[in-house]
């Protein structure tokens, strides 16, 4: 089986998903082909630079001309959030299945309606929540499943950089609610909300309260200073379905934090953490053995932790961030080959980003919002 | 000048006390000097025992008799919670000093009036929040006093121990809100909101959630189960009154911490961290020379940092948990020689106790409390 | 330009070429094409699936003929450690580049005869020291060459794994010096030397100790037991040729060690270390600034430590095992099309191989040996 | 029964023994009583005033009074090395018990004239090597005892730190051999050998090497510049007498290093690590359990690690360095009262001693050294 790809966008993400659709044939082996047939971006020597650069078929200038290429099977959309909706209805529309990056849209309405468009038209959906798919993660998935710590009680994580925490930032769009959405929860507490939704399962409430730090910004043009509309940090407790209760904080203005995302889960007979600034590393507690003999071990991923062997057979040699996303692509094109469904799809992703909403919303009111 | 000491209680921290005030004079050479009056245990034999060990000039089971003893000057508390107030009152009013160890009583009722009691009487007070002495903490507070990470704008910390983790513990006299009043809050969340106040000031309000984990657990006797009336976890999301915000996480059931009293203050130009199970050592990232060369710094504190040089003037040798209760000691000690008040006092820890109780208060009614 | 591979071996490094050249000109951009002509592997089925997978144009079961192939440019070397002089000789003598994997040959004579060969036939070589290439190794290298830590003094190095360390594994051929050549030097020490020449310059002398833990191992059809004929540890006391001293240590049997290549750089204002479990790190203390703020900082490496962009624009989100490699083959491309050296070609692979064979011969003889 | 203290020195090290004296009985309980009669500094007015801090009976700065003095059966030297010998000597003639600060001596010759001696005179001794006393240590040694990491068949320890790093640090008599002895070795490295003696015994042979980084000093009166005598680094390959094999390096010019005392014991089931910077943490890795979740566990000292619950009975709490001081103090008085040997004794650290003067040896004659 082939898939032919047509990828929208040549930035950070944009080239993410081109390294990682390259690579994931060869690194797994039994992956449906990957044909690398449209490369979009604007303007079009751009385009064609980067698909000659890629390895793309060729370029195009024109996103509506690719999602309808009959040659495109799956759409990878990297375009910046406030365009998404638009390209996945159409890609949709034109009965692509559609890989995009998170999160799904700048509001909730937006992405209740990219998930019912897919819904309908059957096609398969991707969104790119990869740390997810960290052989680290996946392994505290299975400990947990497998009742290494008993009981999930409680769940603590934090997901912070420092790429707004410069108060002499110029002000961008990013800093309007209209064009950028939300402001740190849309850029990294979603990436935390996917790894509390696989650890722990379903929020059922929660209560939260937002910050803007730099509440103003100077122009870029010297023309006075604009306002920040959306939050640099946010924090949320949580209760989850299964009665476990947590606690979510996110800050784009965390200085020297420069991809923080961190976790606990506190279970009944042990307790796992991770640190994505250290994504090989596992930190695992059990009250088992001599008392005097226990402690957090340090679990570096290797063969025992798959797919991480599809990589390299040593361990400790370590997996990088593109290694990450060419395990999402790989999970995305075995789902599309078997005509299943993966996780997250945008169904998936839309809980997800209903929690950073939620977030949002109970910050705004005060008051507890409900799942 | 001489002070004599009354000393009611020889368990963890009456041992702490006694050790540190027979330490502290030689430590720091510029002291009062402290006799060891009065020991009170009981039964009769232990305060002999205990006496004999700890050097005291004579035992007693009878606190009312050391409180109302004329050679005794401070009466140091460091009996269950529930004890603290009635002998407080009775020091207070025979004209005492009193060192009482956290949290001060098991409402904030109680401390209210042992508060106004003491304030009333001009005696002098302090409550053992030892950790804020930590030579590591006087940096911190120096550091974000001097501006090297800009203004304060956010908090994170938690402090979380496993003592109450085992599902299979049986119940006790600490699960039942008459006799211990809170639960995590009381015994740990406290010493993180002192933290909290000499880093960051004041909170204004805050929302918060607790959570029982284990709700009831075997009586000892075989007689079915006890319910547990405090809670495991208590988390909160804090608005202090200089416009920062913040987070506070504590639990008593958290397999494999030990003492983790952790938090970071996050500036408009760096951040500060600290663990308390790492405690000779402060995290401190500044926005500052070259980008290429940024990073968190690992400082060990030594004889640059305060009163580090009176244990040991070699940096890297490394304070303990018994130092920086030496390190209180000294501070009352000099206190009460000059008149002077000292931090934390009673208006202090009244202040300290009452957030942790507004925790408990928002948690119960769902509503954001005011301080 | 176009350069045509051809690669022999689909094991651990073989993989690690073939998806190293996949993805080097996606990576990079400004790199010469690479066409992946043939793969050669035995049997013929494992050629015919790993060429598909890998996506060369064709296998082949007979590497003769791959070198002499005239749709090949380079020639990938990633079989056993014994075969490689053949190989390369041969390649050389087909006027191939050679790529080839560490170390270069089983003893030192034939590692001369193959540098020999290259230099004399003016092809270009590239051996596959990939650690040294990591930005945080080129980062400490600049600052270093900067005097950001003074001068360079002394050196500590130590590069252990445990995959030998269980007594119970079986004899195999690695443990038979005229198959393996050396043990844990040949395997592990080799890269420790690697990083030791390009932070530290040239060893002048040296003395060394190396150890057999485990003497014999069971045959594995059961036929009594094998005598283990190479070192499980080395050590070595180094004078570097600038004047500084320093020391290395390896083992292959260090119990929960996965791919620990740490080192020390002690400078006369400053001290860098490094740890390539946590590859992405970097540790730099300096003599600067106000002494109670001094430590050691950790730098994560991101866009200001080239060539991580390439990769990623973000710090912090990490590079892999195979990433390094990338950047292994993106020097070798660059250096074949420019037809000039980079580094380690034959002849800087064969100084750095000289150094583990005076460490054996130290270590037999007992006495000093100069390079 | 009751021992009375005569203690010689009021520096760092004078200062250690009088807070570790006065603490040891009401921290162990089970102890001789402890009577600080005498202490000697000079000149007089500083012995009054530290004898006055400390709580000594009565000073005196005659330290040939003190050892004679009939109210002292213990007689702890903290003075500069070069004055061990006649000091204990002296006191040993007394018929006292003699506490002495590491190393014994300037020259081994010394060390052996003092340990003759003790011998002969049948006092009791004990030298300052307190950091073999800290219970993570203890509990080390127990693993090991127990078999849990196997045989232990290879070490790595090194001692650092960064006293003597700054080049523009004038010259002292620290530098002079006739007064100092050896330089780092002595200072720090004896240490390091106490650990080696502990975990893994006796040493068999070495070699070694030494080096001299600032080879002069700027003489603080500004003439000229005095030459360093002695060794900045030393490092040294060991085979232990029970076939084990392992390193040692220690360096007083380690910038950042600030008491890093770490070292390695490889076993054949096991490893066990340790960190001096951080004495409250022992690393374990055995090779048990599933492979997927083994790694080394960060075990924090406790109750569960003797005599750890005599300072504090919850773990994490973190003893400091005072505290192992005494420690050592206390299992001097046991042996003491007891008429019992206690480690290290004069005998066992001239064992220790010999290993450096062997290091310092080794690296003069460029030869193998047999203890």
């Amino acid at each position: 089986m082939i898939l032919r790809l047509g990828l929208i966008g040549t930035g950070f993400m944009g080239k993410a998903h081109a390294l990682a659709y390259r690579a994931a044939g060869a690194v797994f082996g039994d992956l449906p082909e990957v044909q690398l047939s449209v490369l979009c971006d604007t303007p079009a020597p751009s385009a064609q630079k980067h698909a000659r650069q890629f390895g793309f078929a060729r370029p195009t200038d024109d996103w509506r001309a690719l999602v309808a290429s009959p040659d495109v099977d799956i759409v990878s959309i990297t375009t910046p959030n406030g365009l998404h909706k638009e390209m996945a209805l159409a890609a949709i529309a034109a009965g692509k299945h559609v890989h995009c990056e998170k999160p799904m849209a700048l509001t909730i309405e937006d992405a209740e309606e990219m998930e019912a468009a897919a819904r309908t038209a059957g096609v398969h959906t991707m969104v790119g929540y990869n740390y997810i798919h960290n052989p680290a993660v996946g392994h505290a998935r299975k400990l947990i499943a497998d009742g290494v710590i008993g009981t999930p009680v409680h769940f603590r994580g934090w997901v912070d950089e420092d790429y707004q925490a410069d108060p002499n930032l110029p002000w961008t769009w990013r800093a309007r609610r209209a064009d950028a959405g939300l402001g740190t929860l849309g850029d990294l507490g979603c990436h935390l909300v996917s790894m509390s939704q696989v650890l722990m399962g379903e929020i059922d409430s929660l209560i939260a309260d937002t910050q803007i730090i730099h509440k103003t910004r100077p122009m870029p043009d010297g023309s006075g200073h604009g306002t920040v509309e959306n939050e640099d940090t946010a924090s949320a407790i949580l209760r989850y379905k299964n009665g476990a209760q947590g606690t979510m904080c996110t800050s784009r203005s965390a200085w020297g934090r420069k991809n923080k995302l961190d976790w606990e889960v506190h279970g009944t007979k042990g307790m796992i953490t991770f640190s994505q600034e250290r994504l090989n590393e596992l930190q695992l507690f059990t009250n088992e053995g001599p008392r005097a003999e226990q402690g957090f071990r340090t679990i570096l991923t290797g063969a025992d932790h798959p797919p991480y062997a599809a990589f390299c057979p040593a361990p400790g040699h370590q997996l990088g961030f593109g290694d990450l996303k060419t395990i999402e692509v790989a999970n995305f094109l075995r789902a599309v080959a078997a005509r299943q469904e993966t996780y997250p799809n945008f169904t998936d992703a839309l809980a997800i980003e209903r929690v950073i909403h939620a977030i949002d919303t109970s910050a705004r009111d005060g008051a507890r919002v409900s799942l």
